[in-house]
């Protein structure tokens, strides 16, 4: 599993690149207590913290600690929290903690949440796609 | 030494929260084949692109290929390019690579350059120190 994660953190860094942004890979914290994504990124223009996660299928549950953590970092940081979700066969989409639903322990990405989140090209386009809610 | 230089990244990446950014330690690269520094930091205003250097003392050279790999770095990130240069007994200065001496295979930090870099409460200051040279 978390070999698994480090190969699609791997992918996604190598898109980043390749898409005009430089990015690194931030190590899982283990003794440090800082909080910490696990990509950042950054083109000169717009900043990027990613926390990557991959299932096997939705939905996907992740826990109120990982966006807290997310998002503590990109308000200091001063980059954009994003929310990197790999499904097995069906591939990236691109979450913000605000599209996020409520559970009791944390957030759900549902089926409705993924198919809203962007896709690479309209993450990493120098457009922001305008989006009609 | 390597341990070492873990230990002061370490120390940095303290500092810098401390000083209010946040900041992540990028691991040595290995397999990987894009060029990172060592910490990546931001505070929302400033963004840093950090390559830590520790010795016992000066002058400490840097091979040309670590400046250009920070350089390029910072310049697609979008962050300024700090060479973190600490001794031994005497601690940090924080030196932008156009204030390295060239040497035949690279750069050279000596006294001169040492002194001629930044404290780090004036790297991480709201202000930035207007130089004289």
């Amino acid at each position: 599993m978390k070999a698994k994660g480090t190969r699609f953190e791997r992918e996604l860094l190598g898109m980043l690149w390749k898409a005009g942004f430089a990015a690194v890979r931030v190590p899982a914290s283990g003794a440090m207590s800082y909080p910490s994504p696990d990509i950042v990124a950054g083109n000169g223009e717009r900043y990027l913290a990613i926390e990557v996660k991959m299932r096997s299928s939705l939905p996907l549950y992740v826990p109120k600690e990982d966006i807290d953590r997310l998002e503590k970092f990109s308000r200091i940081f001063g980059a954009e929290a994003v929310l990197a979700v790999r499904i097995s066969k069906v591939g990236w989409r691109f979450v913000f903690p605000e599209l996020l639903k409520r559970t009791k322990n944390g957030y759900k990405v549902d089926e409705e949440v993924f198919y809203s989140g962007l896709e690479f090209d309209e993450l990493t386009g120098r457009y922001r796609q305008c989006r009609v809610v």
